[in-house]
């Protein structure tokens, strides 16, 4: 062994292999596939196939993928007698954590073949999805919905919400932002869930430590402080005072910048263009001035881009949906990623356990009670 | 930046610094205190003062201590509720994770200041023991007893099980584990636990996180299974024979050698004391002999040591407790560790996000469906 290396945040550590997902600064690949050809193309079900199964699935796998996901929509009773539980104004984060860990009891999935964790890993799809729906309507004092079979996943979400036949626009776009969000390798919360998955912990357990980093501020979160943010603004002339105020004042403006992407993020010029076919169709023309005011004021003054959370936050928003729902949504696309990284992981492992930096006191004798 | 350094399982990496612990060959000081004087002096109480502010208490640091922690032992309903809706035959791991992360919904303290935090991870070494008592009546028919007033830490536990005042001895040794099982620096558990922390997540979410990582076969649950081996056995010989085989075949014996340690974990030692006059007292001969068979034989031809797990498997069987609570006795002890880690993370934090060195497919073209 050389000497140890130092570096609080393992920046410029290299933490491990993956197979899943390719960042460099021209573009995002999951598996080979660049996002702008996925974005364009796929069902956020193919995604999942590719991820989990490491290729696009054929028409069988497919239909199979999602006969699957359908299987396990029906939540057991006792987690909706949980959801139930659960104060009213318990940040929905928050509900997730507790419900998917609660599922965790009642999955029908037993054995430990690469098979039975990937079906453990649609499973918790399929649930994530079903518990927000559950709790969406649960604190409007409504019943959850039965799921409808046969719907896609992103139809399902709004099937889960709302219990009629998604609109197809809306259907569409939530689709996107499922593809768009599925997966960027050693993020925080998928590093969570690696870090569990290397003491051979389950599923479950990983998914539900992912879920609390996701819910950090630094980490998840930013498309719903994106929409807090643009929702202040009656003009785009206002939006850009503030953010030149913010600029001077080297304030952090919530959806820029990228530890990564220094020349803008991919995944937010795919969804910038459909968000502004969407705000055309609503009719909305304030909230898009008030979006590119703060986009172009970034970019002029410290040729900074926004990532893919600040026009997720307006699409969300155009949808009606509220802004609780925005990070969890996140949650019911990136389940996939976490779950590919646990099974890499997993099946091919070695205990992540760093050293650590003593900086405490010295050694020093006991002192008893009476003496101190 | 220089180049990237590729460290999968971070082995090598010193990946921050922490006040709190510091491990060597020779010893194990929990913030410059000596586990040997910790461990022949102090309550576990003085233990967590010292984790949460950085000294011994005085007399009235340890009674208000004392008292905040009796403050939070009673549960609210619905995280007995919960309890109630959870299979019987859930390995009491996966409970403690959801119930845990239930009881952060319920939580009174809400502030951010430095004093808040240490409330909250007070709080949670309340609410793990009150948990865990509460379950371990449940799935035997009854009803949980309330906290009682006054007593230690490690009487309460035994409280809570029993609903009686428990035995002296019993009460000392509870104590001694929970010492000793406080803090290790960056385990994989509190590494998980630092790494939501960095996201600025909530101290129940990282707490629920190293729970899921502590539940993993190759982190806690060594003290469960190492009892669950020196209970096969009818004889020192037996036992020896069986552990000569194991080493043959190259076998991993379960309750031995540590990834620090090389010449024998301290805490081991300091508890196999004290286990050998626990099982004088009690009578046990055999399961004594099997013990010393199995450490004997593995020191004399591997010169490999036990670590803390071997001899805290015994202790926790001579005290009559079930299998299936020992990992989450380590977990009441540990959480004193992980919340440390969790205050010192959060307010000193930079956000821990490593790189990831890409192995899959190289780019390639989109498939559409029908031509796969």
């Amino acid at each position: 062994m050389t000497q140890p290396i130092y570096s609080p945040g393992l920046e410029g550590i290299i933490a491990g292999p993956t197979g899943l997902c390719l960042v460099e600064q021209t573009g995002l690949w999951y598996r080979g596939y660049g996002i702008e050809e996925l974005a364009g193309h796929a069902r956020f079900e193919e995604v999942v196939h590719l991820l989990y199964y490491g290729e696009l699935p054929t028409r069988p796998q497919l239909d199979r993928l999602r006969a699957d996901l359908d299987r396990y929509r029906e939540l057991p009773g006792p987690i909706v007698d949980t959801l139930k539980l659960i104060p009213k104004d318990v940040p929905m984060m928050d509900v997730l954590r507790t419900a998917i860990s609660m599922a965790g009891h009642f999955s029908p999935v037993k054995g430990e073949s690469i098979d039975d964790w990937r079906q453990e890993a649609i499973r918790l799809l399929s649930v994530a999805a079903a518990i927000l729906g559950a709790r969406y309507r649960l604190i409007k004092g409504k019943d959850p919905v039965p799921p409808r079979e046969g719907l896609s996943h992103a139809g399902q979400i709004l099937w889960l919400f709302e219990g009629r036949q998604p609109d197809p626009l809306a259907e569409q776009l939530i689709n996107l932002t499922l593809i768009l969000y599925a997966e960027h390798e050693y993020n925080a919360s998928t590093y969570t869930a690696r870090v569990i998955a290397s003491t051979l912990s389950d599923m479950t357990s990983a998914v539900v430590g992912a879920i609390g980093a996701l819910k950090g501020p630094l980490h998840g979160g930013a498309n719903e402080q994106s929409m807090q943010l643009m929702r202040r603004f009656g003009s785009a002339e206002e939006a850009e005072q503030w953010t030149l105020r913010a600029i001077r004042n080297k304030e952090k403006v919530v959806g820029f910048g990228h530890r990564v992407y220094k020349q803008g993020d991919h995944r937010a010029w795919i969804l910038e263009e459909k968000m502004k076919q969407l705000a055309h169709q609503k009719g909305e023309t304030r909230l898009v001035a008030v979006y590119d005011a703060i986009k172009n004021t970034m970019r002029r003054e410290k040729n900074i881009f926004c990532n893919v959370d600040f026009p997720c936050g307006l699409v969300y928003y155009l949808l009606g949906l509220p802004l609780d729902v925005y990070t969890p949504l996140f949650v019911c696309s990136r389940v996939s990623g976490w779950c590919a990284h646990i099974m890499e992981q997993h099946f091919d492992n070695r205990i992540i356990r760093p050293l650590s930096e003593y900086t405490g006191p010295p050694k020093r004798p006991w002192v008893p009670l009476e003496k101190r």
